[in-house]
């Protein structure tokens, strides 16, 4: 009978103990992976065990749960105090996995489980359903982050998630890298796949689909003292008059040579015109990304919400960039450098050339847009790719006052004094597959927004 | 007998003195009214007279012909060397009238008898027709320019050549004057016309059809310390989805208040956000005109190829306007003075107040283009007034480049390349009946063309 009750102590003992060391490691962040058709959801889960009751939050919900025997029960509940789901999971290793009912819009389905606009979890969406998921802990980054040089071996010519990631990167990590011009010639000469091809793809570790990915471009410089552009313009940016009656010049080659010490670049042959001709350099990335959504696929010329080849003339160093994630990990690509190019890229083409580039990450978490964002010293600016320019102007205009709302905390009515007053347009891409229509407002005025 | 003799030696020495007086007067710079359906054609002429024979221009035609008893007999000669027309006509005071025939395309019919592009009489046309014309004395401006304060009495809400002059002006005179804001309202508080209204319209004297009026906005300030937009952004310049959702706050009610020893704007009612909000006075002309083509009416709102309400947050001091003249006297006006105004005028109105203006023209004879055009100090501009956004982009982009060609003597390619480095787009009004949208070139580039 003692023995009995020494082997239960014992065993209790040994339980308590093993409890408690799996609720030791059972907290902190985790990523839910959940199961769906075409492509898993993820959803941020923050878990803490006292003893055999778990707190946390799953998406938006707060979980009450218990731990037991490796078995994690957890209800969520929404902000609004109502119930958002069930799952019951066990601890197998370094994963749980488990499965249950959640309300759409708490974690379930929808295109991002980390939710648009709505933090970690959107808000409440259809009924309960079905899920079976798996928990894996949320790396994090390192302590320092890591200088990297990345030399590109591949170079992706689509946009497109299927392309296999060539470097994984954490937020704070500075990337040292270079890009070949969009026919893809690099500093050396050598040639890689061209046709706007991008470097990378880079997996931002931690990045989830409702994410916004910041990419701060820390360095573009032209890398080689050659640039070439197209000599004909593009028929989108002239009347077809113009088209039909220009006589072009066999001799006038679209050759530049760059000279980075003054900061111009001149034609090499030029016209008699042109022999005192530059322009300032202006080093900038035509091609920046993220994979489109689901399984779209899409060429190195194209564009859209995903970024791409934006051709936007101030994606230059000291910008940053703020794209909508739609793949865990994001899949940053870059490319298509220009040396100086103007509004509208009206020839097709601009100063093309090769370009080093140090780049870094950040991750804002559960905060998307719909289409990419930047930031320059001067400027807020929303880009707006669509199939024609009006709705091009459309949707860069709204875009940007949706963003400045939520940032400033301004009505739509304080907005359309802002706007009437000082709002900016570029007219950046005009002659690919789709049109880039920029909206931007000066900081210098949104500094004095209280 | 003798007496006969006296008499008639006396009658020859009268006859020649008469000759010779006529041949003395009729030396100089003409204008030929020609008569034509649906209205006149002009054409400049220059007459030699020495002795009993003609010489001179007839447009670009060169004139060989005889003045004899008061009767001009003219051949005209195109610049091949081929002939051009004959006509003949009579002295009666200070006028000169008669009929010939004249080939078409050498200042017979055509819309702009002053030629477009082609100097003083345009190249050839059709076959020879019939005319009838009266000749006048081409106006000399007086020898310095004069200084007139011109104070509006009518205020014209319609762009149309049936629009009475105010007043007559010489090129070199500056005009001081002002303008009401788009709603009618002075600097006093006291209602003109509203819609846009324009004042004027100013008879520039010599400017003919075909002609380039050059407009100098020698100043553009404002003139009251009140100004006043709308709240709401327009459908042009936004999604629909952000349309429906807009929420405006009736509080937030348009108000400026003008600070010109601050060279700033506030809102007058300010919202908690908006307490430090303040804008940079730029103060601008929205309306600026010459009469359209024909009998065309336009509302003050309109705009076109003869300007109108380009709104144009660079037609500001210190720019100068360039309009194709459609009719004799040009008939220019100007109103819709913006103390700010952000690109596109998003919520169909800027900072709506009046102006003190002052102005000077020039006539660049017989040299037109499709659209208007401008020049600042650092800018060459091509406007592009059309019923969408991607006419208005392919109008300026060509229109710049017909420009730039002509006036730096370079090739398609050369502008080609010019444009690819550097060219900037302005999309300036998307909220009325037409689209603006402004191609330009920094003349900082323009300067190293030789």
């Amino acid at each position: 009978m003692a023995k009995q009750w020494m082997r239960m102590a014992v065993l209790a003992g040994a339980m308590t103990l093993t409890h408690m060391c799996i609720a030791a490691d059972v907290s902190g962040n985790w990523i839910a992976t959940i199961a769906a058709q075409p492509e898993p959801q993820y959803t941020r889960v923050s878990l803490k065990a006292d003893g055999e009751t778990l707190s946390g939050m799953w998406g938006m919900s707060k979980i009450d749960g218990t731990l037991t025997d490796g078995k994690l029960d957890i209800k969520l509940t929404d902000a609004q105090g109502k119930p958002a789901g069930e799952v019951t999971s066990t601890i197998t290793g370094d994963t749980i996995a488990g499965t249950g009912t959640i309300l759409a819009g708490s974690g379930r389905g929808g295109r991002a489980a980390g939710g648009f606009g709505g933090g970690m979890g959107g808000g409440r969406g259809g009924p309960a359903g079905p899920v079976s998921f798996t928990l894996a802990r949320a790396l994090v980054p390192p302590a320092t982050p890591r200088s990297l040089n990345f030399e590109p071996a591949n170079f992706f010519a689509t946009y497109s998630a299927a392309n296999k990631p060539a470097l994984t990167i954490f937020p704070g990590d500075v990337v040292h890298t270079w890009t070949a011009d969009a026919g893809g010639v690099d500093a050396q000469g050598v040639h890689h796949r061209g046709g706007d091809s991008n470097i990378g793809p880079f997996y931002v570790e931690g990045a989830l689909p409702g994410d916004t990915l910041v990419v701060h471009l820390l360095k573009v410089r032209t890398n080689r003292s050659t640039a070439h552009q197209a000599t004909r313009m593009n028929a989108h940016a002239v009347t077809a008059a113009y088209l039909v009656g220009a006589q072009y010049d066999p001799a006038v080659d679209g050759d530049w040579t760059l000279l980075p010490d003054k900061g111009i670049a001149v034609p090499t042959h030029p016209s008699e015109h042109m022999k005192n001709y530059s322009v300032p350099l202006k080093p900038m990335l035509g091609c920046i990304s993220v994979a489109p959504a689901g399984d779209e696929q899409f060429r190195g010329g194209d564009l859209g919400p995903f970024g791409g080849n934006m051709d936007y003339n101030d994606n230059v160093e000291g910008t940053t960039l703020y794209f909508p994630v739609f793949h865990a990990g994001a899949l940053l690509g870059m490319g298509d450098g220009h040396a100086a190019m103007g509004d509208g890229e009206v020839t097709g083409s601009a100063l093309e050339t090769s370009m080093d580039v140090d780049f870094s990450v950040e991750i804002i978490p559960g905060d998307s847009s719909g289409q990419v964002r930047a930031e320059t010293k001067d400027y807020l600016i929303a880009f707006g790719v669509t199939g024609s320019v009006p709705d091009s102007i459309q949707v860069s205009t709204s875009q940007l006052a949706t963003w400045i709302k939520q940032k400033y905390k301004l009505s739509d009515s304080e907005v359309a004094i802002l706007f009437a007053s000082t709002l900016k347009y570029d007219i950046t891409e005009l002659v690919d597959s789709k049109f880039n229509v920029v909206a931007k407002v000066p900081k210098s005025v949104l500094s004095t927004m209280k």
